[in-house]
């Protein structure tokens, strides 16, 4: 009898490593043995249900290191989300082509599509076992300590700050810079990661998990700016004001401006990305006057996708190990036969950072999404705690070398 | 008698390398004989004129090799355009403190402030040498092959826009990406350096110089959309429209949007950043209607500020080595009392990428600026040729090692 085979998918917004963790399930099925074909599903369930794969096995050790290395997934995402109908043509797929593993790469709905089908097979008597592995840039998986992904995505935020930061001492001004998180602030946290001299920017930090009013946003840059004649800010797309929706989450800045906008009949602006930049500059340049009426220098910039896809040598080599790591600890569990649904989730040792994984359900990770902890946001709702840094600045592993002349006054 | 003083200074945009330059200078003062104090300008010509300055001499290598690799303008920059009143105060600063050398790092505006500094110590008999060493992103200096901080920009451009390319691989779909550079296209064109595999992206690149109508430009971004079922666009934040101003130079995009908006009243978008992808995105949005009526994914992206002060190893080596180079130049030559004002410019050796360096008189370089030579550019007006490739690997050194699974299907 033939050995049953399995299915890789990759799912999501793309990461600079999720090719780690692709290679890593390819490289530890090329050393197994209780693995028949491995099957990569090209754009995720998309080319499950349409049959579309690529087989594996045979990559070559030169090819898989170059893929662990280029950003994006290999095979092909999807923001596909599948629903009843769906799944079960996910799973008569995989009874087609005696699809027995289905590991899949992805944040918390990818997840949550992986448990549907492995309930379905069960309730078909159908033996498949089920491995969710973790990327997401925006950090926010229960359980998981962190997610391969986000250390590379914080190290690019926290090198462009430090650049930034350098940029705008020299040209002193208002800066904002708008970073991925529609809903955890984990990545704009990570922007203050490079502080090194006093006095170092970002010098404001706005999360979604603290939602601040025009007139505090405009308070606080107005008393930076008296004090060190230059501002540089670091804001989340998922910036909020002090308000609830119907499901009690903060309204987002972008939400009402895209409410106020649509009744100016003018909706080409993109709000949750470089609109929102554009409005906070807009709204310091109009509302705030510096001593001396001088004109205010004030520019935006949104970092965009840059943030989860820029390659070389600005990736975490931590991150990329990692992500490398829970791949091939997936087949590792796949060789447990009753391990049939789970999600390989990073645990740290308390007092060093030391990495072991946990297997654990799909429920306790999918459709609910973590927030950054309250206390790694500062009590003014500005800034970011000293306990983020300790708990980031391992993930990110290291940042670029800086020196300032400052120090020849010491 | 004590020896004659010098004094440096950098102006304009700060780049990856430009204290790269100010370390080459710095250095090759410690290890010479004939100047005194080497008296660093913050802020350029401001700190000329304001007396602020900090001594260099003293730097320990440490600090040195440190500033050197951190972007933007170590002493700070300047963005004042001196006219006659001011070069007359820079002058009687450069008596008080028998300053004989003025080491000016800048693009060509910033060169043209040195030499007309030079010419009033001239007319006043006093002993001045003035050395401008280039930087600027935009690589637009007459007579230089290249300059030093266009080698990392552009290699920042060129991996950007590969990590962008398999995120649309990954997630098809239309994007834009917006580049810096008004006037000239070389860092739009540096787009295109990291294409590995058939139909790898940039798909469309438009430069200044090559305008381009809306009605062209949405033509081409169907035709690659219906071959390939995406499109990567670089497009410069200069992007023109075959129309010219009064001075002859093709009137941009962002001119005639302004002036519409202006109209409109709406008055809050940074047309020459942000702005021109969002409008982009939208023209795409709202004018091209796919087969089958399926929605277009559109998105775009600004780079912004990231592509002149992204730290750490995505620099471009040869590019750094080349900034401290010019910088150490500069000092060589002022040992030669001959040599009264000029230019440090690069060569490149024929056949093969070696390079020396002229000295050239400022006139030489100031004022005009570069246009990308019309054989980078191709027929169509949106592409870029291979004899630009040539031109420019050479000067951005490396890019990421990436692979594709397409490799499998050979």
């Amino acid at each position: 009898m033939s050995k049953p085979n399995a299915v890789i998918g990759q799912s999501g917004g793309p990461t600079s490593v999720i090719n780690q963790s692709l290679v890593g399930v390819v490289q530890a099925v090329q050393q197994s043995s209780h693995i028949g074909k491995l099957l990569g599903a090209r754009h995720g369930v998309r080319g499950i249900v349409n049959g579309d794969f690529i087989e594996l096995n045979g990559a070559s050790q030169d090819l898989l290191e170059r893929v662990a290395q280029t950003p994006a997934a290999a095979l092909g995402s999807t923001r596909d989300k599948p629903d009843a109908a769906y799944c079960e043509k996910i799973f008569e797929s995989f009874k087609k082509n005696d699809v027995r593993f289905f590991f899949y790469i992805g944040g918390n709905d990818s997840a949550d599509t992986a448990r549907i089908v492995q309930e379905l097979a069960a309730a078909n008597k159908y033996d498949l076992q089920v491995f969710h592995i973790p990327k997401t840039i925006d950090n926010d998986l229960r359980v998981h300590d962190h997610t391969p992904g986000f250390g590379s995505a914080a190290k690019f935020v926290a090198s462009a700050i430090m650049g930034d930061d350098y940029d705008n001492k020299s040209l002193p001004g208002i800066k904002i810079d708008v970073i991925m998180g529609r809903h955890a602030g984990f990545l704009t946290a990570a922007s203050v990661l490079g502080r090194k001299y006093e006095n170092d920017g970002p010098h404001l930090v706005y999360v979604p998990e603290a939602p601040v009013t025009e007139e505090k946003f405009l308070a606080d840059v107005d008393a930076v700016y008296k004090r060190l004649g230059r501002c540089l800010v670091a804001v989340s797309e998922g910036l909020s004001v002090p308000e609830k929706d119907k499901k009690g989450h903060w309204v987002t800045w972008a939400e009402k401006l895209a409410a106020n906008i649509e009744r100016d009949s003018h909706g080409n602006l993109n709000l949750a990305g470089t609109g929102l930049g554009d409005h906070l500059a807009n709204l310091i340049t109009t509302k705030l006057t510096p001593a001396g009426g001088k004109k205010l220098r004030v520019r935006s910039d949104t970092f965009g996708y840059l943030q989860r896809s820029f390659p070389g040598l600005a990736v975490s080599s931590v991150d990329a190990a990692e992500g490398r790591m829970v791949g091939k600890t997936a087949v590792e569990y796949s060789k447990d036969e009753a391990k049939r649904e789970g999600s390989i989730a990073m645990q740290r040792a308390q007092g060093k950072y030391e990495i072991t994984t946990i297997f654990t359900s799909i429920k306790n990770v999918a459709r609910e999404t973590k927030d950054l902890a309250p206390e790694y946001i500062s009590k003014d709702g500005n800034d970011i705690t000293k306990a983020f840094v300790d708990y980031a600045m391992p993930i990110v592993g290291s940042l670029p070398v800086v020196g300032s002349l400052s120090e020849l006054k010491k």
